[in-house]
């Protein structure tokens, strides 16, 4: 195995960088031929690297590609879900190299996508490829390549329960998230949900001059900010009323088991430059991210925003919001309450608007079955070391809805490092852990399929 | 001189809208030319309409144009200031014409620009080459025509009292503000002053996904809005300790000669759509524009602004604030105390800059003086009924500075109408206020003069 991959190094990087080169940003409507090519070429590596059949389906909004190797239907079969859409580059002024033109910098890929999730994604197709040359594939391999996983995956729930019996799987494997080290390497046993909505706030029917206006209306601007500011307390807990209700509050013994996971809290705030962290009381920073919803404002504008000064009153401001949300919370109910309560944190003089824009459900894998346990097999021989549990604080909505459509649990098997920096300029991939991934992968299916 | 108007009617117009047609965006590095453009345009009407001399200067920014004509060194002389820069036109998708392409709807002219204050301005030079042309001009007339106005002047003052002999002067006369309404004519006796900040808070180094961060740090968006929504208390006061120390209180007798000024609040709700009015405990409406200073975000920015969703904790957020002053505020110590109180606000875990940008200090002008009385005269022979006094909201900070470097007292003779929208999408200029603003300035240096 390591041999095949040091024999195909080249190949593999040609074959990744010519992914990452299509800025197949599923955000941006500009970016729909885009998304057709990178969807042909998902295929035609799938037929490369061995599947019996790989096609490119359309489905309500971005493609989707479905491919497969079936060995033997008495085999257990692992469904392989990636994303070969990614999020928007901007702002591209603060990329050391241009965002879609992939180069190795000081052992690291950098791209955007370079780990999220094109090079996570790709070291599947390559384990695959290998295990079926070498004829080692003792399962059915499947795979799903979603194109909307970035903009919250609206097209895929429906095209899968519509290809139910096709998609049918033991398990669900994704790598598309990271690990708390190189040298302490994890496993995600849980991913938070996600609630995302935009708020509108008018004021005044039109721009006004804040000469003559100023002090005397509210402020589109002052209020929003003045609403965002009530959306948490002073201990850090979100003030929507009913939002914490069907957070499950984890026992001492579990909260004990997550705190083994190291953690440096010095070497935390260094990476950020930051001279505190903050969040809720009670809770730790790795309690914060990984086991308590959260509301983070993602996005505010309104107003001039460019150069100089202008003295406007604007007529409208405008915010993102997201809620990161524990399992057992409804993602759909939690935006319900969000408007109920923002439209009552709006004060007279204003009107305002509440927009939902996706979400997902969080959830939880168990760790006593073979597919985590031989996870943690694989694993331990390319790191020397036993991963540890952890829980994700990011979201997947899509593996929740996979999860009930087809009855299967995902694990996520993420080989990506907090340095990476995904969704942020200079979003990169460690060679090391690109090359570890596939042979980690590969020895994931010697010990679940063997 | 009606009958002149009449006859020129359609050659003032057109004079104008080539002014009009001119981006000359003073906020904006990329329209330098324009600004050159537009200044030598400028120097050839006046010289067109009779000045002795115009000539366009260099200051340290755009240039200014300055032209005279001299009857007699033993006459009056009342120096005309306005402005050839305009606001950004900015959206450019809300106006229901292009901004730099003036045309005539409904009996008004809509372009930026078409009031302030090229409009306005333009009428001070028609009325000027009505009086040389019919040898009525018993005065010394001189033009300064700024091209900072819009972003606070900042290279006039140094200008001014550079060639402070050039321009001396006995009154300064500025057609750059607002009527009442057309039935209710008004003449500004002061201004308020301005201070205009812009803030930036820094939270981590880097971008980050909200999902692997959100709820373990400070997000900036979250924290600006906080610090924002500090900045005003419940009753409507800026909480900036000292903001308050140097603003008269007016009194009762004062305050009850600015209330004789029409004011009808549903009519003022209406035509901005608004279901309640907000400001400062214990002030009207129109106290709170005229007579007492405020707080506004003038643009905020930070994350993802563009279409779809991002899950991103951004590093920056920004906002433009500013306040405005009444007389005796010092512009530059307000912004000091602003400075400190914002850095005051900021929690651990993010850095804030404060930088400020330009300012200007309010004034009052003397309603018993030859000028106000000549002023109130003419537009009572116009508009058949009396000009009332009344205080404006907005700032021309230059005019202060003029007035300390001339020795000379400022008038401010406005024929704009809040229906003009004067920095917003479709500024307009009534054609009847047009005309009768160049009659009311002829018919003021008759009385000025006379």
């Amino acid at each position: 195995m390591k041999q095949y991959i040091e024999d195909n190094r080249e190949r593999f990087l040609s074959e990744l960088f010519d992914l990452l080169r299509i800025p197949s940003i599923s955000a941006s409507a500009a970016h729909k031929s885009d998304m057709y090519r990178a969807a042909e070429l998902y295929k035609k590596l799938l037929l490369d690297a061995g599947a019996d059949r790989a096609d490119v389906y359309e489905t309500k909004g971005h493609p989707v590609i479905f491919g497969e190797k079936i060995i033997d239907k008495k085999f257990p079969t692992v469904l392989i879900y990636a994303h070969y859409d990614v999020q928007p580059s901007d702002p591209d002024n603060l990329w050391s190299s241009p965002p879609f033109e992939p180069v190795i910098r000081d052992g690291a890929i950098y791209a955007r996508g370079a780990n999220d999730d094109k090079g996570q994604g790709f070291m599947h197709i390559k384990a695959f490829e290998y295990l079926v040359k070498s004829g080692e594939l003792k399962c059915n391999v499947k795979f799903i390549i979603d194109g909307e996983e970035e903009i919250g995956s609206p097209s895929l729930p429906e095209w899968a329960a519509a290809h139910k019996e096709m998609l049918s799987c033991d398990e669900i494997l994704v790598s598309d998230t990271t690990m708390i080290d190189e040298k302490i390497p994890s496993l995600n046993v849980g991913m938070r949900g996600l609630s995302y909505v935009e708020v509108e706030v008018t004021g005044p029917n039109k721009d006004l001059h804040s000469g003559h206006y100023g002090g005397a209306i509210a402020n589109p601007i002052n209020t929003l900010c003045s609403m965002i500011d009530k959306l948490i307390d002073e201990k850090g807990k979100i003030t929507i009323p009913g939002f914490y209700d069907d957070v499950v509050e984890l026992s001492a013994a579990e909260r004990a088991m997550l705190a083994k996971a190291p953690f440096d809290i010095e070497e935390y705030k260094s990476f950020l430059n930051i001279d505190e962290v903050k969040g809720e009381d009670g809770y730790s920073t790795m309690e914060r991210t990984g086991i308590r919803p959260c509301l983070d404002v993602n996005g505010i504008w309104g107003g001039y925003t460019g150069e100089g000064a202008k003295t406007v009153i604007p007529s409208k401001a405008y915010a993102k919001i997201s809620m990161r949300l524990v399992p057992n919370q409804d993602n759909k109910k939690i935006a319900a309450l969000f408007e109920k309560h923002f439209m009552n944190l709006a004060p007279k003089g204003v009107k305002v608007k509440v927009t939902p824009h996706h979400g997902g459900q969080g959830f939880l894998c168990p760790m006593d079955s073979k597919m985590y346990l031989s996870a943690v097999k694989a694993i331990t021989d390319v790191y020397g070391v036993e991963p540890v549990p952890n829980r994700g604080g990011g979201s997947i909505p899509i593996l929740a809805d996979l999860k009930d459509i087809l009855g299967a649990n995902p694990l996520l098997m993420g080989f990506g490092l907090e340095r990476d920096v995904i969704h942020s300029p200079n979003e990169s991939y460690l060679l090391s852990q690109f090359f570890r991934g596939i042979e980690s992968i590969a020895l994931f299916y010697k010990y679940y399929c063997g």
